[in-house]
């Protein structure tokens, strides 16, 4: 497996780096939040972008097209973590959660829809790396099993296509069904069009003639 | 989510927990081996065995159908991993891995293929559980794809068989398409068989008389 080296990193965190100098728990989490940040640049990550969780994310992912994402949520994981599901929603991408959150109650459907990776967060640096390794394993393991479940779908959608515009030729010009198929393949290749294009053309007009 | 109360766990480690006195990683890991066995009884888990990753495996996870599989593997988790994906390729189950193996490089594949959380072994017992919840819900949310995919497969392959049934029935009692579909119908209901069964015999039938 390739290293992480030069993966493209968005962090999404609240603004906590630069905390209250009287609030110990602020402190803390700064400083796990720089840890891990130094574990990333260890691993040979490129953090291109810290960004908070807010209405503007969608568009910032939509420029900036990590190779992935990590979610630096110390706490109320629940919030930071639909906000970056919805905003990958169209276009995927692998999402590691590092949390000392332990309630995952309200988090499950969030996790189930498209976090890669759950890691308690404080992980020594070293220890970063394997992490974003399997994560992304996962992450294209999945995006293969959605991409052969698009092409399934579409064939069977395809099919019920042409099955229809092979019965309205067969109707209309009373040809065997090896006969429309025939017609259906020639008329496909002299138009440049292909089979389910053309079949939904056939249906579509044969609807404005009926 | 419900809580993991109950979850019957599958162990598969190496014999670790009585490790030569002399020998002092062996206490370590052994050590941490007992610390993720606290974890997992504090989180409510039932240990229903503890066995190692042998050619036995496949049969005793046959018999024992534990809801989840925890692989411990301070190290050599190469080896384990695969034993472990190979005997759950049937009766698939969410398998969570505890190492301190850094390298990922060889267990690629095994983590594409079935594990749904890659734990740093030696993680604090009272954060094992929402690490358990988060890989249950990785795992129902692929199984789901899975189906989903498996479905769309069996319809398209069924429709597939349909068709050509049809076409058998016009061509040799030459009807329409859609008195063809209409005896297939009928014929289904009388003999009190599933659409695609029928006409995998009419197939079948028709092969043999032609």
């Amino acid at each position: 497996m390739s290293p992480p080296t030069a993966l493209r990193i968005l962090i999404v965190a609240p603004e906590t780096l630069t905390p209250d100098p009287d609030d110990a728990i602020a402190g803390w989490q700064a400083e796990r939040s720089r840890s891990l940040r130094i574990g990333l640049l260890e691993a040979g990550c490129n953090i291109v972008a810290v960004l908070p969780a807010d209405v503007f994310l969608p568009e910032r992912l939509a420029q900036i097209q990590p190779d992935m994402i990590i979610v630096d949520a110390e706490s109320e994981a629940r919030d930071t973590l639909e906000h970056v599901v919805m905003a990958t929603r169209d276009a995927r991408r692998p999402i590691v959660l590092f949390t000392d959150d332990e309630d995952t109650t309200h988090v499950r459907d969030a996790i189930a829809a498209g976090v890669n990776a759950y890691v308690v967060a404080g992980l020594a640096p070293e220890r970063v790396k394997p992490v974003l390794e399997v994560a992304m394993a996962r992450f294209q393991h999945e995006e293969g099993l959605r991409r052969e479940l698009a092409d399934a779908r579409t064939q069977l959608q395809e099919r019920k296509l042409v099955d229809r515009a092979k019965g309205i030729l067969m109707t209309r010009q009373g040809c065997s069904e090896a006969e429309a198929y025939a017609r259906l393949r020639k008329m496909s290749m002299d138009k440049g069009l292909r089979l389910a294009d053309l079949a939904q053309r056939l249906i579509d007009a044969n609807e404005l003639l009926a």
